[in-house]
């Protein structure tokens, strides 16, 4: 199945908004076989809209539209698409008593404006919106499907993961399943390169695929086919041959991001973190405590962004900052080594480096960047030479510095 | 004019990357009086680059393809645009030699990929990219202008600002010009009220843009005129009423970010900052330190996730904590005196919350977040009461606490 994204609103034109979306929906719908074959954005006007369901559906078999279902005036989606589908609008009871009652919930009285938004399209299979006032649509004509949701992220992710995926999955001939692994510590080439035999055997319906970000890669393997055990036997045994590839690359089989597969080795061990950031400035604990639940293992940082509090907080000598200066790889470790004692915790962990793009020296270039790992057994420190992008090197330094702590736990868990 | 942007490339339609360029293309573009109709996004297959140029050119005077010019097999933009302008490939001398100059800087080994990378359209004019191997292109037929450019984002911006935008203000009759306002702690819907009366006698040469994000709100003036000096009065004539209604709310005419606004307030100053975190865990550090030149005004943060680290680093007293609990005024306003102290800076900042989804109690539900600034002379507080969305609380937080800080410096400056 071929499908189109369109995403109406002037606000993604002007370069307001970002539209993120429709690629929210692409790693949703690709693993069910359904390839995105285009993306079209186009402002809230009636010709505009038309022109792009015109150009879609030449193209595809299913077209997604997201925006311009709101209740304001240059919500124009709903009625373009009864003139589309050459439908009327019509009062739709089931979505009035709906929307009366969210309204309700949320305490906003009912305004003219929303008896309109009751107006739907009669050709129109409504989906339900947990989330806000405007319904989803559904329709089908000349075997091709539509679906309109609502532009705003979590009523669109709502709406498609309780209403839409199910049913398209009935369209969908034979079952889909799929399985990713998180993996760090080796580039997306090297990987390809490992796993090359594994590529060229793969059974036709069986897809791998890619999802590199920095520092880490996520690696999918999806299936379709008519028998769902079967399917599940040749995901489990390509899976397995891929663990075995992967040894310690391999982060995580579960859905999470990296500080979470990180936690959650914490947890697992009862034990705990502390960060002693320079260079990240923070970055490591924000990613931390970005996830619900990470007060568990993770007690606080650290960010020692001037010299005196590296020494006052943390505990690094003088005479190391004087001999060695503050990129070294003796105060990288005295910075974690000092966390771990003032927090407190089982293990700290440290960064300090030239982020840049300025402050670099011929012999400390922008981008030469220390970090280290400290337990109560011992402390260990490498040094990475990144970049001249400051934000490049604060993100990759925060990955690598977890990357390396997940190191220490697999070396501790050797005989 | 009209403008219409094409990105090529499946990493954008199977959801691996989202497009940032096109936002900022736009951003870019529409101060110059160039609106964006649409963009859309396509697979690095010939039949599709071609289906989309074919759409876009009918709605636009300017299109403007990004991606698909690299070296790889799958780059097949520049014959896909030899074909459609019906012109020759032809060996490029003056792009090989800047490719041969550039790879020697980067002590690359020149590789037959190179040279074939340097055959281009004969029709078109080369855009250097003082970034990359890739040059832009840009061709002038039926009246309209194609330009081609890498999708590399820091190549795409230096070809767009560098070489693009200059040649561009050469096809718009008239000067260009904009002027732009930070504006923090008043809801948009608020401000358009406030400048109601103003944009209601707007003279039509004159736009205003309103770009809101998490706590600030960009304000734009934008204007095209034959006459510059008229123009540039006119823009400075509705600035300075502007200006007069926004009030303390005006946080800056320079085009920074927010944090780095702070950071200059701090500077003019001669002060220095610490925060002390505890829901935010690390992201107004992280806010802070993404700044080049944050160090001259920023020292340093305690990242307190765990009571034990809010009273052994920042001494917030036991009773306090017993008494009031961790998220409370007597808290919040501790730790700002405590990191202060702590780290020995002018001002010390706080936050203390609910960040959620889990965690809340009917007292204290999900949301509730206090957040303190703490200075020789006096410290001060608020409760926040937000969402249940932890990312968004965390965001939101940190922006109103570095504006709190803000309103601490006006107050300073009042008689």
């Amino acid at each position: 199945m071929k499908a189109f994204i369109i995403t109406i609103g002037d606000e993604l034109l002007i370069g307001q908004v970002t539209d993120t979306n429709s690629g929210w929906i692409a790693r949703k719908l690709t693993p069910l076989g359904i390839s995105i074959v285009g993306k079209i954005s186009v402002s809230d006007e009636a010709e505009a809209i038309t022109n792009a369901l015109d150009f879609a559906q030449a193209k595809a078999d299913l077209i997604i539209i997201t925006g311009g279902l709101g209740p304001t005036k240059d919500d124009l989606t709903v009625q373009v698409l009864a003139d589309y589908f050459k439908t009327e609008l019509v009062f739709n009871e089931n979505a009035f008593d709906n929307l009366k009652k969210r309204l309700h919930s949320y305490e906003v009285e009912l305004s003219p404006s929303h008896r309109a938004q009751s107006y739907l399209p009669e050709s129109a299979i409504l989906l339900d919106n947990s989330l806000g006032t405007a319904p989803g649509m559904w329709f089908e004509q000349n075997e091709k499907i539509f679906i309109a949701i609502p532009g705003v992220p979590r009523e669109m992710k709502a709406i498609l993961e309780e209403g839409i995926i199910p049913k398209l999955l009935k369209h969908i001939e034979g079952s889909v399943l799929y399985h990713t692994f998180l993996i760090a510590g080796i580039p997306e080439s090297q990987l390809a390169e490992k796993l090359e035999g594994i590529e060229e055997a793969l059974p036709v319906f069986l897809t791998l695929a890619y999802l590199p970000q920095l520092g880490n890669i996520r690696l999918r393997i999806g299936g379709i086919h008519e028998d769902k055990h079967l399917l599940a036997q040749a995901i489990d045994s390509l899976a397995g041959k891929i663990r075995k590839k992967l040894g310690t690359y391999l982060v995580s089989e579960q859905d999470v991001n990296f500080a979470q597969a990180i936690g959650k080795l914490l947890v697992d061990q009862g034990k705990t973190l502390a960060t002693a950031e320079s260079c990240t400035g923070g970055n490591v604990a924000h990613l931390l405590t970005l996830n619900s639940g990470s007060s568990a293992y993770f007690k606080g940082s650290v960010v020692a962004y001037a010299n005196e509090v590296k020494k006052a907080t943390l505990g690094v000598k003088s005479e190391t900052l004087a001999k060695h200066g503050a990129v070294s790889k003796q105060t990288a470790e005295e910075m974690a080594i000092g966390v771990r004692k003032t927090i407190g915790t089982d293990y700290g962990i440290a960064t300090t480096g030239i982020a840049g793009p300025t402050g670099g020296t011929p012999e400390k270039p922008v981008g030469t960047i220390w970090i280290a790992v400290s337990s109560k057994e011992k402390t260990i420190s490498k040094k990475l030479q990144l970049g001249n992008n400051r934000l490049t090197n604060i993100e990759f330094t925060s990955v690598l510095v977890l990357n390396m702590l997940r190191k220490v736990f697999l070396i501790q868990k050797e005989p």
